[in-house]
């Protein structure tokens, strides 16, 4: 049966984590590391245990470990944390929260980053990034969720994913939606020029789980490189729907980290409906608001795939050069 | 692979749908029916299909359903429905996507209901209830959700729940939470008298999925019966926990409702912190927010435990009388 | 200039406050009063004061009440307010300030209620209300503001107005909108029987400020009564206009409520857009939600309007009788 | 009496708008133009006429403008647009509604910007700018108002300003707040170190309004430009307040800009609470959102103030070089 209990919304913010440095990297992004100045996260821990059963049926609450506490434990591990990672945080309170309740046999942490910008400042003539003042950013950000239970002796890690959610991406042109099936249901136009606006959340597992928290930062991988791995092949490509784009955003993403097994995306189409078409001396046009109903689309890109990829890209070459 | 695509937010209201009538009365409730003169619905539809593979990883659109004409068909088959509940219309929608179109292979619709509640009219001297005017409710609301798939030239129901999500109530005394785990991690002190304020999200399944569609409206389970339910059950109880709250009140649920299997809970906990403990003249007290931080419980109560809490309770009798 | 600072969401939740009795029915609505068992209020309160100037331009913070003790004098006053009603504890709330800080001039607070409705319970074979668990509803509510400032050795009540926010109601019929302007710029096309559906917010302000304290409950108007008038108005009129219906419904409320000057409004238009027009064998149409644009209106329907709208009323009945 | 009616949210995209150029910068930006490539704005229209009081009163249509057809005069005025600026689009609008519709007599308009940001895009092996890939901010952004009147022949501006919404900014060091009053409602301690958190509202006054338009860019103060000063003036105060920080910013921003003759604030302070103060072996410690009360100020520094902390600055040098 379904038993869990935890807390949600622990919000956590610790300044002058260790910072992130030595990672990979790759040719779309300018992505090198980060300061960890300020970093903040919004924990949920979810715990299971047999032992946990007759505080529901009796009402004893003599095993329960109070959410409360579950909170204080997780803020104060954030200050006694020594890694550089979301990721290798989960993991470091997944392992004391089991080592510690010894009737906890499920653990599934999420940790949402808070992300925080460095402004500029101008000292002493020059413009150049201050140490002291952040924004604080409402855009996309990193989400990584871990599952861990108790097998005996060990600890096993059941399950880890990273992920980048909620960025929101429009292409003002070479994006097109035509060919679809037209029958009585059918209303919406041929589109051979749409203001493609998406709305992405983009998730990767790792072959090797450890790489996920940057022990080796070199085989890390961060949001902020997915990121701009999606804008650029948003960029090149003309779309023929966002499930096309999105597949080839996933096999971009694993020819450049061999170490991802999958990539899973969540994507919404928020386009714009058009309201001017042709404006006279200018190439722009006027767009608004569509109504609510939003397309989505739920699709995972494996390694398969992206060999695939590969190969016809290469055919392509060859019979170019033909 | 997860491969699915589809709809979301397709609002959709309706007048003069036929009314509910003929459902059983329980005791904790009025609830006799409902009028159906205007209601709401968000339906979400999600559709999955090998033939959709090629949309992705070639951007063929030749048997792309266009999210939009999902939409239309929603729409229009909310005028064409004759039942009256959700759970039938996403039954109705769910047949007429499979039949008309045959190589989707699985549907998961969802419907968030959007509660509209007459409201009074003073006529001819007479303060009674309008037929015409109606308040649209943000409290909490109905959600039904069924997954379908085609199998060979059959189409099966793979799952079926109806829920009540976001029900807030707070009851001014008669709970405690006290006899917890204290260690180092524990701040929170023992309390024996909180103004527990809980928000419930409550899901059931009955044994014969039909019994979901109100054909015989008499083996319905309305999300207004369950909800009161759920206060009654709060208002009786000395709580020790939400823990052991929501366990008693799937067990009355169960008990009430046997064509049910099972009752689900995603409670939280919102408890509020107390500023001012003592008013002189007064049993009143003030409080206020608590921290964002909250408790919350995942639990379902089988069918098995409503037995034995059955069983438990009859003996209690027995030893009382002797 | 503008200088002034303050609290916002000062949380305060207090149990058995003194209950709301005595005030006048009327009968478009059923409101008799309040059990006040759980009051919840959002208070916010901002202060002005010549001698808080050195805090801005010198970071001299001497003459500075900080915003936290702010709160804790709010929710402290909730305690030991004797009163029943928001505006009467703004009024508490105004003076006892002002009386403590001397330097403090000028101060301006707003309640937005947090309303709480009591839910059913099963009793000893019946069933009735409890006087335990309520239900936080998240639609219309009441708010008040209160202005107050020093001259001299008085206290000066310089605004006062009560309103009821959020008010979101649909009328299945009896609605058009035709006439209005047809050129350029016209896309819309004329509706005659469209399902109106508003947003109000109605405030209202007494001919004697103390009437709004309740100190004398025959003289109080309640929130939940202009909710009522409001309701069975939009019942009564086949509406051309928003414009119209808000004039019909501040006359009606300034013709039950003598003691009143004036009542304001702030509606909006949410109408649904129709998608299926017609239903064989039902009276229904199916409709969705628009894009988001909508129209609003701000007006004043003063005494004056409502003596005008009065006299011909009597014109109309007395040419009916001729 | 209040009698206004309009439109709200009314969305309109540009692409390709007349680029930004020729600011003149300051030190403490980078900001040097605008593509405009992708543009957005949130518009509010409310218009007032002594013309339109049948439409309340009388239900009579004939005078008025739908405000479905007001959407669409913005909305096309954004593509016959031929400026750079949300500020001179506003006023672009304004004359041509009051132009156009004789019976109009006051007009406000409000834009608030919704901000796109170009992304990187690799191309040819080299990381640059996308010019087709634009990113959606949710983060802080520009609005700003209009207000103009009929009088006689003309149409005079009664009302404009510019504002930079929601800039949330936090300061890890550098903060204290003390010496406040102590009493007995007080229960927050004294802090030589907190990591003032504020969100801001900013607006500003020219001195001479076509200044706004950017007609002469020259004399143009850009949103980005007035958030990176106030950035650059929190990273060099040491603050004893929110009440002096925005003090400085204020005077510092009238410094930089001799076109303004005003700068208002709305700040809020959302400041964490501090849950873990010293962490070994590290500078850092560990925060928590608080409960949600927060302080807030209002206030505006005006060109006198800024004279007077012009002087203050000069005396301080002459003393400190005698």
């Amino acid at each position: 049966r379904t038993m869990s209990y935890g807390k949600g919304n622990v919000f956590a913010y610790r300044t002058y984590l260790k910072p992130l440095t030595g990672v990979k990297q790759i040719p779309e992004s300018s992505f090198a590391g980060r300061d960890n100045t300020v970093v903040g996260v919004d924990v949920t821990c979810e715990i299971g245990g047999e032992a946990f059963l007759p505080s529901f049926t009796d009402g004893d609450n003599t095993l329960v470990v109070a959410t409360d506490s579950m909170k204080n434990f997780i803020q104060r591990h954030l200050a006694s944390y020594e890694g550089t990672t979301t990721e290798g945080f989960l993991h470091y309170v997944a392992h004391r929260f089991l080592d510690t309740y010894s009737h906890m046999d499920t653990i599934t942490l999420t940790g949402e980053d808070i992300p925080f910008e460095a402004m500029p400042a101008y000292e002493e003539k020059e413009l150049s990034t201050s140490r002291l003042v952040f924004r604080r950013s409402r855009n996309e950000r990193s989400r990584s969720v871990l599952k861990a239970e108790r097998s005996g002796n060990t600890i096993t890690i059941t399950e880890q994913y990273s992920e980048i959610m909620d960025l929101q991406l429009v292409k003002v042109s070479g994006n097109s939606f035509v060919g679809f099936i037209r029958d009585e249901y059918t209303t919406l136009p041929e589109d051979g020029n749409r203001p493609l606006f998406v709305y992405l959340n983009i998730s990767w597992q790792y072959e090797n789980t450890n790489d996920s928290y940057a022990s080796d930062p070199a085989r890390y991988v961060a949001a902020e490189q997915v990121r701009d791995l999606a804008s650029t092949v948003f960029h090149e490509l003309e779309t023929p729907s966002i499930q096309n784009l999105i597949y080839h955003i996933g096999c971009r993403i694993l020819a450049r980290f061999p170490q991802l097994t999958d990539v899973s995306f969540q994507s919404q189409n928020h386009t714009w409906d058009t309201v001017v078409e042709e404006i006279p001396g200018s190439k722009g046009k006027v767009y608004t608001e569509p109504r609510p109903p939003y397309g989505f689309q739920h699709f995972t890109v494996t390694r398969e795939d992206a060999e695939k990829e590969k190969q016809k890209a290469a055919e392509k070459c060859r019979s170019l050069k033909a």
